[in-house]
């Protein structure tokens, strides 16, 4: 039974010929003169365009171009095929992404329901422009409220002995096209072997403001350590366990008064929001990754 | 006496062949390619660059461009000279700016000190890349400490009576090449006749997190709201009091337990930092003002 | 069909004894030495106090004590009988409740869900320690959400002609026994009629930072004014639209680059928190009116 | 020269009869009872009272008082003589201060200002109701600046030869009836020797969000490590470097955009305002200090 009715999304459809490029290359005179002329030249008009320069010289370029085009779904294919051109000159890593596209996402979660809720709703307001694609879970907890959202439930247990197997079973159910995993308080550690089928592809929630309290059970040593404020943190999973490139943190203030129980009522809110914000920010192309940070085009 | 020794400013020497470009026009295509390729074709290179379209159809559009430029300052009358062609075609308005030439400033104060205070300090620090020219006040009070930093004071009283010659007076003291008058806690109010000489060249800060609170007495306003956070609001001084572009704003919890001077207290830092922030931005040529908005490119 | 299943309350069970009691009086000498004697005597052992006086010298004093005491759910009704003495002694209007008993909510909504989502997620993860006896509607559209909580949902339609019997039914619905109305974002103004029998019992949810932006469309009023704050606030409602007593506030950063639906999008997320943080105290029996101020022991 | 006039404290004189008592002592019943009780049968008044339990059973209970009693000069020493028998009762660890008796403060500065201009700010501006006894540094940069507000500075030069000398030299200056220590970006690890003469009255501003980021150069650790908000904390020195009890902890958004030296900008701001509050706090006595954590009344 689906209870939940998809609102439209909000500016989807009012963008049917938009899309968007994102490139990083060692940073040099002419690039943007480059791409900006490329477009104008195929009859692109740019409605936004950001670019961060690490360091005048020597340095890296990042940048993201929207572009409207006609015909776009037509056209783009060939527009690629031009621009590798422009890229290798500038030794670019690049791509563009047709903005009408949705892109594809598995949510894995465990059996705190706070994140999950939170992307749901969002989705369901239209906030969240992408397909839910499945939702992985290592408890069957869950699976008659995902489903009431139309949405498949995938129950993969995992112990320590079958860790290895489970992992081989989500490979198969997320398959390759899938655009993002949203580890939603997924409380397993994801192994290398897992993470290298997905790289820079994998956000996480981590309920601390890292790099304070790294591993488990943050709340209790934030509690311990008695610091004033506490956060959260999304970021990108590495074979570094709570090390991989930061996308977005939040934080709030607390008090002596609040005990453990009372930080992780606090933090539950903000986790909700600063994973809601890097999804978002994931799915609208906004994020580069470069060595261990990320470069996040959000103004 | 001088007491303040000022410290080198931390970034400005390093660039000083860096030049800035604002630029507002209707929106339509081929203006970034226009513009990177023109100054890509004059040698110089785009270090950053940030633009904002308010509507990909029949809005404006804004740029700011930093870009470097070998032998700037002999090279930069003629660059200037060449872009008009570019800019007539997009009907722009626009100017280019050397960074390396300090931006003058006027600080108008009153009998409060704290806003005037920080900006001495933040200069002093070399935070604030730019040449205070003078301090203009109603009062005499802190002729002694200002005279401390090297800077001129001008006391030149106003009441009721006198205010039209006082702002006579106040125009031949600043003359004409100021680059921005700040209102550091200065309790009076401009006139039109004043305003026109420095068109959106005058920040103020407001003590309220406007629109709420409007005129005189805002923190007891507030008290007797009983509102639970407060705030401060830099904004362009416009013939409207108190409804000028907004630059920026902040905001600090408050309490039930925080009486009108306890309000006061804790917006003073609230004040001081958002005015800092607001005249930095401005000497960083950060802002454009549209119509009574402002765009801030600070990402 | 109940998909969701409500978990323990997480802190409640813990405190079957426990009692607040919510002062407010003129102040004078020897208020606190009675009261905290008069537990004493009782057998009542004080886990929290809280306290505020307005001004030493005759101004108004608020207390707030919670308390343990054995065999409570028998002794209460005494110890309130007993107590009237020692509060007629200083002129107290006060309350003592049993926290065991769970207040009895009814969230008014339209068509906006977000803030009824929140609720609903907080209420069923165990945070809003209450019951929620009711949703009551002016649109059919969430009943089969509501009702899948097992929540009894009441669609009283409301029309400029029919507003005096809507009000009628809604009074029936509702009942004397209800703690709190929530408007959740309820788009219909509530008539003085209406608030009489709910005085400082009906919490709004209003999508502004008061008093910026009273009445409607408040996110087209902050977009027309270039703020750079956003805000929400909750507050008790009154006869003077958006002018009741403000419980909370909270606010987010926005920027030139964010339009009217963007604003609402950001703003929804603000709404939500402040909304359910000012419930959860209106619960736990930390707001004390006084006049058209709020204190609020949340400490 | 005496450049800066100190005005007049906002709120002292205000408060010739005013008192406060900080309380520590293992939970029980009737602890609020006795203290009030006792005060009120003194003729004092309870003008604010704040306290805490960290665990209804077994716990320990902290409390704050303010009360204002006539002739307390006179009567203080008597009041806290007869108060000794409660306190024994309740094996409490307490103190009772006078609060128009103005604290002494030290202030032990390097090269970096900031935090010291602060602070001499606040007290100038009377924010800081305190008596600035001395600045301590090891460089004699500030020297003139410090002595134009009429304050003694004490260049005591510190190396790794001479850190044990130099100690001691400060144990001599600063003395024993100082109230507060202010390590306001003093660059010297202090030793245990020192520590132990000043027991929770040496405040320390560490320029991150600790525990993250212990150590030096917090800042360059940040961008290494790509944090999407910086912060500062004001901590009690203990053995333990940067692990000392935590006051007061404040952040501040920053982006991929701001490298070390713009982090260093940003963050000036916040350690000046987290170590002005931590100060304030100390200085109304409104901090209690338990194992390795603190208990700060400050709502």
């Amino acid at each position: 039974m689906e209870l939940h009715v998809k609102k439209e999304n909000n500016t989807g459809s009012a963008h049917a010929n938009r899309a968007r490029m994102l490139i990083s290359c060692p940073d040099g005179p002419g690039i943007v003169a480059a791409v900006s002329h490329f477009l104008h030249q195929h009859g692109a008009n740019i409605v936004q365009s950001d670019q961060y320069t690490m360091d005048p010289e020597g340095g890296m370029f990042f940048m993201r171009v929207e572009f409207d085009l006609p015909e776009l779904e037509k056209r783009l294919p060939e527009l690629e095929s031009q621009f590798s051109e422009v890229a290798s000159t500038f030794r670019m890593d690049w791509k563009m992404q047709n903005v009408s596209r949705k892109k594809k996402l598995a949510i894995f979660v465990s059996k705190e329901d706070h994140c999950l809720v939170e992307l749901l709703w969002q989705w369901q307001a239209g906030d969240l422009d992408a397909e839910i694609a499945m939702v992985v879970s290592n408890h069957p907890d869950m699976k008659e409220y995902v489903e009431s959202f139309g949405i498949p439930y995938h129950h993969i247990p995992v112990t320590a002995d079958t860790k290895k197997e489970a992992e081989q079973r989500q490979l198969e159910v997320v398959g390759g096209d899938i655009d993002v995993i949203i580890l939603a308080r997924y409380m397993q550690i994801v192994s290398p072997f897992f993470i290298e089928h997905y790289r820079n592809r994998i956000i996480n929630i981590h309920h601390s403001f890292l790099p304070a309290f790294v591993g488990g059970k943050p709340y209790a040593q934030a509690y311990q350590r008695g610091v004033k404020i506490i956060g959260a943190t999304a970021h990108y999973v590495t074979e570094e366990l709570d090390g991989g490139p930061i996308i977005e943190q939040d934080v709030q203030r607390v008090s002596h008064r609040d005990d453990v129980s009372e930080l992780k009522r606090i933090g539950r809110t903000i986790e909700r929001v600063v994973l809601a914000r890097a999804v978002k920010w994931h799915i609208e192309d906004r994020i580069l990754v470069h060595e261990n940070k990320t470069v996040v085009f959000n103004g």
